[in-house]
């Protein structure tokens, strides 16, 4: 038995540091790197790669709407011909910092504002569909579990992953409990572990009213910027690897 | 007989619509397309390299310092390490529009002061031949005719090529005239025609005194922004394939 | 009797040089100044201050969202408190160049997207018009005619002007024709001369189905960088002061 | 007897953080904020300014070459009427801040590559002490002690403000000792602090090979984003206020 783990990296830029990369590596199985549109400066980009590709990782590009200053977290209605070279562009570049690596690029994950405006659109995920084939078919879309994007890639045969969020609660719909709301993140990192081996286990996650929901995702996504985030990947692995899973991005 | 003549394409960014990229390609071999760090953004790059690979052109990345404002023309400080990962960056990009088009990268030529500082600096040539090697030996590094990167890329085996500049004078040590300098820029097109065409048969240009110049130069750099580029472009091209000088990159 | 005349300007940037700010300026009373978010840069800013400044036209601060490529014609869904520190921070740079040129802000016109969202939402005209009031209560608002903004400033006593855009159609409502219609747009600069002396007379426009529109409008919108552009200002300007209309932003 | 104590601040940009510029507020009397050119933004700006006018501080415009990925630290030749130009663009943005929150622009002081390069030349010192005339000669430039700019400043009777700066050692020729040499910052809080008290006292500060040394400063430079700057501050509040010394920014 066997799942992929998977954190957002090379989110530093220029003077400014954040994250611990280098730390999480060893308890992950797979990375989505900033392209320089979000976060992420070439050196970074280059750096975080070399270091993933000595981990074995599987490595993905996690491109953005273009804004540095709102970290992306903010949608823009940027055409979708002018979107999908903006993605393009970004994916490129990340692509050679890979295979000068001597690795490959293993997944796309975009990120923010983008995630979740794909998510929603039909005309979006069919256009980061189109890239994904067209880049290569080998390269797996990762995105949210049961939308839109998983209709999609499902239709044309396209690899698709979709996400559990290992600190995240979930409505009775399945969907994320907004961050505006009490409860919405989940902090202990002995909980996260205990639900995500569960998740793992039976597929299944207990909404915020402690309905049981079926989840299709074959991945865990855990974030690096917290103050205990590194307590949180640890716990998550070793409970997960306890029991018999091994994390692997294959 | 051939030679090569190149061109800077792909320069307009957004709403800002500059040159005359696709009447010029019929005229010339090569283009050195923008890469978004002084000029280009992601539609321009990925409209610019699909029409090129169209007209069967040489197409070379164009990186330069992240000064758009400065047009690139203007020399940054910046640490070699971080500069190389800034022209990777531009180059991985552009190469990734350069495949989709089922063309393949053909050179690299480096933009306005990185031109500039690079010709003149022993660690910045080997910097960018360092990189060049590391992508692909099958690619081109285009520089100043006689520069310090020729001599780098000659003891490193790197295909290097020179340029002969059609309109503008050199002096008698064989440098371009300043640009702040009167009879810097030779504008009339049947002038600039004939001195290619001489420069073409016998690699010799007249100095702006009337000394005879030897240039170990492979191909010809002409200029798409100016008001008469177009003419210029066509009476080249047209005096040289009527002497029987086929136009080609390769 | 008497009528303002308004022309969006200063939006070249770096090599990219676009308008005929300087030759319009004799046929206009007030301009709008981009302020480095959309287009213009310290530069062009300072340039294009001294000139209107010289002129003696009403200079207004031309705000946008963040989005150079965009030329800020995109939407962003940036918090309202952000938005206004992003409209400060380009008002007061514009207000510092203004000052230094011996001159008032006369107005603050935002651009692109930025003004149809502000057009729409209380909660975006509020913020505006703190902005003003807090600025200076001399400052006039420019804006849509008959929009929130007008009925927000209208409450507040903060002065108000709205538009009458002299080559757009109308329809029925009073709305302009979209871009994407044909006929959205009128390119005559004798008949956008006559629509626009009819308007300056009687404050009707027809609407595209020949209905008479009753426009709240106080300041004509002209155009800055079509190739017309300059035909159209002239012949405005000539229709409107021989018919003894004086242009004065005041 | 009394002195000023400077801090860089607002040096945060977007979703990054950096600095204690809150608790830095107490034991400082005037700080120098960012203008977006190589840290901090809008929202940043406002914040920053709004915080410090409360306090009290004398706040000053902290204008840089436009270089966020290098944080202003390198150096670009940019020419003087441009650079003049966006300095201005930043300062004028800051000072309307300032006003806003009722206070007054206190001073001017160019941050990183752009102090450096201004400290030795006439050129742009003679640049920056034009704008500081031409925005008020109530405002205070402040550069390093014994610079080109001390002596431009002085010929042109427009207020200058050399710098101690508290963590750094000096060479037997007054210069600071480079920052890639060993002992070049000092780290002990206390020894900072016993160090300035002498300097405070007696105008003079000891040289790494313990020459004194006579420093023509009346501010004392400290840092905001080490580890220990906030130790570092107290500690020298402490000492100085201790022996009767005001901290005072008039």
């Amino acid at each position: 038995m066997r799942i992929d783990i998977n954190c957002d990296m090379g989110e530093s830029y220029g003077h400014y540091k954040i994250g611990h990369d280098l730390s999480l590596m060893d308890y992950i199985s797979s990375c989505n790197i900033a392209c320089g549109y979000h976060a992420g400066d070439p050196v970074v980009m280059q750096e975080t790669v070399n270091q993933a590709a000595k981990k074995g990782l599987g490595i993905g590009a996690h491109p953005s709407y273009p804004d540095l200053q709102g970290f992306g977290r903010r949608s823009m209605k940027i055409p979708t011909e002018e979107l999908s070279a903006m993605i393009r562009y970004q994916v490129y570049a990340l692509k050679g910092f890979v295979e000068m690596a001597g690795s490959k690029l293993h997944h796309i994950k975009p990120h923010g504002a983008l995630y979740n405006d794909i998510a929603k659109s039909e005309e979006l995920s069919n256009m980061i569909a189109d890239l994904v084939l067209n880049i290569s078919p080998e390269i797996t879309l990762v995105g949210l579990a049961g939308s839109v994007t998983e209709k999609v890639c499902s239709s044309q045969k396209i690899k698709f992953r979709g996400e559990f969020f290992a600190d995240r609660n979930y409505d009775n719909e399945g969907y994320l409990v907004s961050r505006t709301k009490e409860n919405a993140v989940i902090s202990n990192p002995e909980q996260i572990a205990e639900r995500t081996l569960r998740f793992a286990k039976t597929g299944e996650v207990r909404s915020i009213e402690n309905t049981p929901l079926k989840l299709n995702a074959t991945t865990i996504c855990i974030h690096g910027d917290h103050h205990n985030s590194l307590a949180t990947a640890k716990a998550i692995y070793k409970t997960l690897t306890l029991s018999g899973i091994s994390i692997n991005h294959e």
